[in-house]
């Protein structure tokens, strides 16, 4: 078993970095926060014994040798980038587990004969830059690196500037690794764990998701001297947007949710009909067809109900991947690892997205879930147990062992 | 008759000041490109023999001196302030054309009896600080200073601080001057005139408003691993209120209007449901009963549709003002003068609220129009013809005139 006070401990140090307003963490990825925590992460690991790797995505790649210099490594991790009013656990978690993995066999002096490398993935939140999961997409070759760089936060500052200003631009071509597997722990960020009483989630499949970002066209006007028939009203048409996008979701019942977190009117001032609206629209289902469906339904019916007032609309997808299937021999072994440890365990699809969806097109993949509470996340108040965070790590531990090889 | 040239040429060079990225402007109230406009402005009016009174809320008050040393002063004025994305002459065409009313004075020689004092009002168009009209609020007394001061634009920082920052904070006391009679022109802002083709409206009253600040409280979530059943939405309930104030205003047609023109989301994060959404509704209309009938209707809806999705909801008001009438006597006197002055001219209501309906508190006051192009206003294309400009700058001269006395 892993060392599940050190691990705690490791978690409440990265926590200061980039505190949140109400306990949490605002760590948002390529901040001077990113970059601070970044150096803490790489402390240890040089501490740990491991040798860093950078990509040009400024994802970083700490290695544990093996004893077989044919053997491709194991990669272990997830990410320490934050939403901006995050939780302290929602992937950090992931890579200071996987930190506390390579700890323990070097407490316990064993060797692997895979090298065991872990990850920290630049840009999974997609909060700044927009989509989630950035440069394991780019590393996994369904997005490119011109596209990466290229995205712009709502400042408009570029991803490539701002990897460039923190300093964490790498030498290596991203994707240039070969894995041997990959596993990430991450929370559930989910009820369903807690209300089952289950220690660990065996995950099995992740949903798929489109963002979509819609930009709605109005005729900015006085809100006082404009009578209600000249009105071509974005705002308007926005809420009647989001509306369906709800009535669509509900239709979907069970399986499929849809929602949007993201809003910008322009010029955003009270007494000013928006001449723009853009807001992205969030719609996953672990279901090909319905995910599908939904997206058909959405981009079909919100330009009608745009059109209805005269408004203006156009759809751009900025961020997708469907249903992942995970490596059924590794989900085996995180099962019999749960079982073996005597936690208690269920099949669980992963509801949200996560590097692992990416890393699945290029190497065997897999994760482990521990619970939380109230399925909170994405927010300061999320909320894990020391208890939980080991026991997930513990099998985390074993499902690596297995598949590094002694 | 004034010089439409130089009222033109002065036009343009105050739209250089804080330009907009469409050819309109952006000089908002208190920025640098405030002050900037300001000292354009107090250079003209001193090149005019005007004498420079500020008042604590930083409005400009250029005297010329009447005959009479026992006679209040006219007042005649409008403001420099403009919208984030404003047009050129909303608020402009009423202070320059005061101050062309003076340069023609002194062109021909003329004394009036009464003292004519050109007014910038501070702080008239609400964007940056709510509500709107506020410095002559606080002038007719119907806000406090200290009120005033607090005001806080949607970084945080204070009206206070910032009329300081910029170096506008007067000495004398808001609302010590007394008014002979106050005299505004602006733009219509909406399509009445064009439509009936006529060049000047006469306006006999203007619509009261109530604007309504919302806060909805949800629960921030992840859009991907909350099922919907365990949602709280407030960016829904958001769009459902959004709704019904369109419902309400349609309800009340003719003579009612209603809007949202402001949201903000938090986090504002694609792929978290938002905690918190602030969001301003805007109700006008020129019938006292209706108006309050749409705030009553709005503040007992809103909570219930909140409530139905488990949201919190609270409503603050934050701007107001009562339908206004306009002085008889005053009105007359601008009927005439387009009358005589041989432009076409009808009576009319102004939809937006105006410093005029503050100051028709504390002495007798009424308002010249023109028309704008397409009705258009808060907008960058916001037009007029410098035809236009000029034949309610004459009607504004002989209503000036005539309340003045030679
Ligand atoms: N795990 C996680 O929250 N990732 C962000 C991408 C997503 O929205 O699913
Ligand atoms: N004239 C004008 O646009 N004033 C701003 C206040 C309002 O919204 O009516």
């Amino acid at each position: 078993r892993i060392n599940g006070e050190r691990l705690w401990d490791s978690l409440m140090e990265m926590a200061k970095i980039g505190p949140g307003l109400r306990g949490g963490n605002n760590r948002q990825t390529l901040t001077d926060a990113d970059a601070e925590g970044r150096k803490l992460f790489e402390g240890w690991c040089e501490a740990a014994g491991l040798t860093m790797g950078v990509d040009k995505m400024g994802t970083m790649f700490m290695t544990r040798p093996g004893t077989d210099p044919a053997a491709l490594p194991v990669y272990v991790g997830s990410h320490l980038d934050t939403q901006p009013t995050g939780g302290k656990f929602d992937g950090v978690l992931g890579v200071l587990s996987a930190l506390e993995v390579v700890r323990s066999l070097n407490d316990l002096g064993i060797k692997t004969k895979h090298p065991i490398v872990v990850t920290n993935w630049a840009n999974e939140e997609g909060a700044r830059f927009a989509p989630a999961m950035l440069a394991s997409g780019v590393f996994a070759g369904q997005l490119t690196l011109d596209y990466a760089y290229g995205r712009k936060d709502p400042e408009g500052k570029t991803y490539g500037e701002e990897l460039k200003r923190i300093g964490w631009v790498g030498d290596e071509e991203v994707g240039a690794r070969k894995m041997h597997a990959y596993l990430e722990y991450h929370i559930e960020q989910g009820p369903i764990l807690e209300a089952s009483e289950k220690q660990i989630g065996v995950v099995t499949h992740c949903q798929g998701l489109w963002w979509l970002e819609v930009t709605l066209t109005g005729k900015e006007a006085h809100t006082g001297s404009t009578p209600m028939a000249m009105r071509v009203n974005a705002g308007l048409a926005m809420s009647r947007i989001i509306e369906m996008v709800q009535a669509v979701a509900m239709e979907n019942q069970p399986g499929a949710v849809g929602g949007v977190g993201q809003v910008f009117f322009t010029p955003n001032s009270r007494n000013v009909l928006p001449g723009k609206v853009v807001f992205t629209i969030d719609i996953r289902s672990p279901d090909q067809a319905k995910l599908d469906g939904m997206r058909a339904r959405i981009e079909e019916e919100a330009p009608l109900i745009a059109a209805e007032l005269g408004v203006g609309c156009s759809i751009e997808p900025v961020g997708h991947f469907d249903p992942v299937t995970f490596d059924p021999t590794l989900v085996a072994r995180v099962r019999n690892a749960a079982e073996r440890l005597g936690y208690s365990h269920m099949d669980i699809i992963s509801g949200a997205g996560h590097d692992a969806c990416w890393a699945a097109k290029v190497a065997p993949a897999t994760m482990v879930m521990c619970p939380c509470v109230d399925g909170l996340s994405h927010n300061e108040d999320e909320n894990i147990t020391p208890q939980w965070a080991s026991a997930g790590a513990d099998v985390l531990l074993h499902a690596v062992l297995e598949t590094a090889e002694i």
